[in-house]
């Protein structure tokens, strides 16, 4: 199809949007492990998982089986409030790096959360909703997923307990305030409203908090308190499936248009958008009906995919969540301070690790003074600030494409654009003032957390 | 057409996309005042202009006459980054209200710069590079007008330097930081690197600033440096022209789908974003062939079209630019320091000043408290946390929309939603914490500003 074809952006009409999830481990022929009990050891069971999340969503995380489920309406009405979003063919950025490749990206930003996590927030406070729960727990590290969550329970009128790592709290008041907007109660973590925030207070007075342990403390309130469940924004098997919207709706705007990628990328923290943004394209794959490369992007100062081990780890700092099998690199892992931005997480979600595992997709890790780099070059080009975790995606997008300039192929290389950077800016200051280091954990160090991961 | 036909989100396709850009001038019975140069008082000729405008720009500026423009391929191909916005049916606003009238937005914020400035921002700095300036200069007072040209200069490589009112400078941080990514420089205004600037300050030591004075500044950079001229971002009838996109694509959106307004409502600052979104519907209304009601909303803390006066004032506080006949407070008006947000600037765009001058458009002005109370219903039913203020116009949209609910009318309810308020959330924190106030200038106030207007 000649360029002039393709529209800068394409839109699904609301006909054409997906009407159901697609769940890849229907697919997978390793499924990933299962999630065990931290006593026992032996197989979380849905009731033991049910005093935790809710129970539609316990049956969405333990089901391998089912393809296909479909999106119930007044989840598809929220969607359509944001969605769909655009797949935006980056003309200017081609021309800008002179490159025979046509890139494409999938711009999840364009709500007030700033990010994808919307799409599973909405699912996950639609099924606390049904179960007649007052509210829900959750911790956030950079942000978005409180923000999201905080808008999903809002418009169904549910209570929303966000524990917000501390470091961001302090860092990022006007991300804290946002929740608030949205009637969200936001507690710096470690707090002393929890046991384990006070255990962790009192063993580590000076800790800046971290996702594992801010995880604790929500799960131990959401457990403690009736009417209430926990929920997460990343890593779990249901959050992939809510995710995968993302990749449909891409794979519709594709065929619609006779596209096809080479190449998908896509930033990887807990996994929850490159899951999400592969889920078909690698459906197919699993089926042996069309192959891809596709490639997980991690910031080098949290590395569990290229540095990690294929494991059984905590969820949480606090051990109170289940076990679960994941590249990880030991549940007390802290990237270093001068780390901006999300991804900051130390295991990656066991769907992706297992796929990982079977050699089913690549990943590399890049500096995050390159992946501000790129932030900026794209800022300047296709005029979005992309947040620093989506700019991770853009760094590797951009090397491929330099690739193609080399070889001269007409590579078409999809990446995930997954957020706005507006909340970001103190990072990006960093970047332009010199402040801002590549420093990549040691050998040593890894080895030290790892020597701390339960022996399974 | 039954409510379902009707989608959540209308975007235009490509193809779609207006190709022009109206001028409304051509259809008014009462065409502006010119401009008056102000040593002589006589109307300023196109070679006077040229000296602080670019050429191209000064043409558009005293063309009263073309109703069509078209719109340059350039700029096209920019628009097709960040357009076509959506038009959007407020479902759940309607739903939230209980009213039957329907709420229909346009949606200017989903790029970068954060509002609807862009449109014209891409479209001065082609004309300057066209004309092959090196670089333009502006004054920015809340922030959006200088992050869009900002961005619009990155894109054309042309050198830009803000004046930024200094209290948002120190309170808006990251909108600096913002316009940073994208090259620009940014000055606090008053500044010492002006002459105008040394005199405001040595006249009033402890100013914050205005955007009259910024305005002053950026002028004397432009006339004193080669190779610069000075761009604005609202009142000029320029601006309006380029921002008649917005009405453009509004109206092909609502023909298409077979809708007409009854009632049209939007901010009023210095009428960029009104002046757009009315411009085709306001046409049919100036040609007899539709009838319309437009209202536009304005600060009950900045006047200028419900208190002010229709006369002939200077656009800036430092007298130096032309004289411009319109609904002004007076050129040292200074909004009260609780004002939130933008609409600050002391007077209206000469083209909406004859059209209310001549009873063709209504204004309002309304509390800011009552604002925000419109914006945090908006954000939690809606999705999308305004800009204060786009949240003008919300709470006028929601006052009519209830007065449906009262007589049972289902009327067309139209509002141009300028921007997001993603930098404004000191205002929000302000708004939660009881600590904003409804201060309205007193009639003695005001009659002090207007005794200092030019007598001509």
């Amino acid at each position: 199809m000649a360029r002039s074809d393709i529209p800068y952006k394409i839109y699904l009409t609301e006909d054409e949007m997906p009407k159901t999830w697609y769940n890849l481990r229907a697919d997978m022929k390793n499924k990933p492990a299962p999630l065990l009990n931290p006593g026992t050891h032996q197989p979380m069971t849905a009731e033991e998982l049910q005093g935790v999340f809710c129970e539609e969503l316990v049956k969405q995380e333990l089901d391998n089986d089912t393809r296909e489920y479909p999106v119930p309406q007044e989840i598809l009405d929220f969607y359509k409030m944001y969605r769909p979003s655009p797949l935006v063919r980056a003309y200017c950025l081609e021309k800008k790096l002179n490159t025979p490749a046509k890139i494409y990206y999938k711009f999840e930003g364009n709500n007030t959360s700033g990010s994808h996590k919307l799409n599973s927030a909405i699912a996950q406070a639609y099924y606390a909703k049904k179960q007649g729960l007052k509210g829900v727990t959750t911790e956030t590290g950079a942000g978005q997923w409180g923000t999201a969550l905080s808008m999903a329970c809002a418009y169904f009128e549910l209570d929303c307990k966000v524990f917000m790592v501390k470091v961001s709290y302090e860092q990022k008041p006007f991300r804290r305030e946002v929740m608030k907007v949205y009637g969200a109660s936001v507690t710096p973590s470690p707090s002393m409203t929890t046991q384990i925030g006070q255990k962790i207070l009192s063993e580590h007075p000076g800790t800046t908090g971290s996702l594992g342990c801010a995880i604790s403390e929500a799960v131990e309130v959401a457990v403690g308190n009736p009417g209430y469940r926990y929920v997460l924004g990343s890593v779990l098997n249901q959050v992939l499936l809510h995710q995968s919207v993302i990749g449909m709706e891409t794979k519709i705007a594709m065929d619609k248009y006779g596209i096809k990628p080479d190449i998908i990328i896509g930033c990887a923290g807990g996994g929850s958008n490159l899951g999400g943004l592969i889920a078909p394209f690698m459906g197919e794959k699993l089926r042996g009906e069309a192959d891809y490369r596709f490639i997980a992007v991690e910031p080098a100062s949290c590395p569990s995919l290229t540095r990690g081990v294929f494991a059984y780890d905590f969820c949480d700092t606090g051990m109170v969540c289940p076990l679960s099998k994941m590249y990880t690199l030991g549940s007390d892992f802290i990237p270093a301070p001068n780390h901006a931005g999300g991804l900051r997480y130390h295991g990656m979600s066991p769907i992706l690790s297992q796929l990982y595992d079977d050699k089913m997709m690549e990943a590399v890790s890049v500096p995050q003074t390159r992946v501000f780099e790129a932030a900026e070059l794209f800022a300047r080009t296709e005029g979005i600030l992309p947040a620093p975790e989506s700019s991770h995606a853009i760094r590797v997008a951009i090397d491929e494409a330099m690739k193609c300039r080399e070889t001269g192929e007409e590579k078409n290389i999809l990446f995930g654009l997954t957020g706005t950077g507006y909340f970001d800016l103190v990072a990006y200051e960093k970047f332009h003032n010199g402040a801002m280091d590549d420093y990549v954990p040691t050998d040593e160090e890894l080895a030290s957390y790892r020597a701390r991961l339960p022996q399974i």
